[in-house]
């Protein structure tokens, strides 16, 4: 029987920071760089982050997290593979998630997307976040992948991946 | 620690079977009786099924299953509740599904929502629904709210209940 993997989108499969950099460049006209906004928070190192989430197209544009797709599309043939998204705290993000995943990973069905708030009713055998607060309470194996919000932080039990190579190293050897 | 329930929507809080009667009415003039829809899956029943629930407006203004309001406000009390529906086969569902919630069930916080494809990674104490595809391979507790499309099947290991009044029976003896 597969095991099953529950992969996170924002900063796992999508590049949020880069599509924060982009839109905070939009506003005010400042380059952030990614060293600057390690150890802060998501909210704290993008001030406009509450405006941007709940704009038009912000998800449906965000750019992919390099090396996820070909990765994803070789797990995707040895686990059960669903994407699971908290989503339901920005109400536009939902659809805007689904058109994002059919454009970008087309093999992932709708049977493996999972749209939530909470994370805390998901049993899969492994979890892929950059989220502590949804790898804490995970009773399987847990892959934090790293961000600057996570980078100084010690990863626990969690195993630390810098990258999707990293990823296929241990899932796929 | 409180227990966890998985609340289906469509058939257990969203009245579907008065929605699509109404638009099978609307369709074609002809006005079914839940009586001669027993036994029939939902797509035999309605043969304009996959045309409804693809149109604007069908999950956003069902009607509520009676009695639902009052008992799961009870519940959100004593129990962890999620509201788990699968939406991503009917894309449009998804921003509907979540409007539909906080219009009829304000106490319900977005971090109890749960849009999915398969109900096979949620894991929670109980769960309420109407699909057997659903309840047989959950593994705690599972509770069968009576449709047309389940009447005549035997339950198995499931709890059938008939209406909400028997949910707040058993949950809130």
């Amino acid at each position: 029987m597969k095991k099953s993997i529950a992969v996170d989108m924002d900063g796992v499969l999508a590049d949020v920071y880069q599509q924060f950099i982009l839109k905070h460049f939009n506003e005010c006209g400042e380059t952030l760089k990614l060293e600057q906004l390690e150890g802060l928070s998501e909210a704290v190192a993008f001030p406009y982050l509450l405006k941007h989430v709940h704009s038009p197209g912000f998800f449906k544009t965000a750019p992919l997290v390099p090396g996820s797709l070909e990765v994803l599309l070789e797990l995707n043939q040895k686990y059960d593979i669903y994407i699971v998204s908290a989503a339901t705290e920005f109400p536009l993000s939902l659809g805007e998630k689904q058109d994002w995943l059919h454009e970008h990973f087309p093999f992932i069905h709708w049977m493996q997307m999972v749209f939530c708030g909470s994370k805390k009713i998901i049993h899969t055998d492994i979890m892929i976040d950059d989220h502590f607060k949804n790898l804490d309470p995970f009773e399987g194996k847990t892959i934090l992948f790293t961000q600057p919000h996570n980078k100084n932080a010690a990863s626990g039990r969690h195993q630390r991946v810098n990258n999707w190579e990293e990823i296929k190293n241990i899932l796929l050897p």
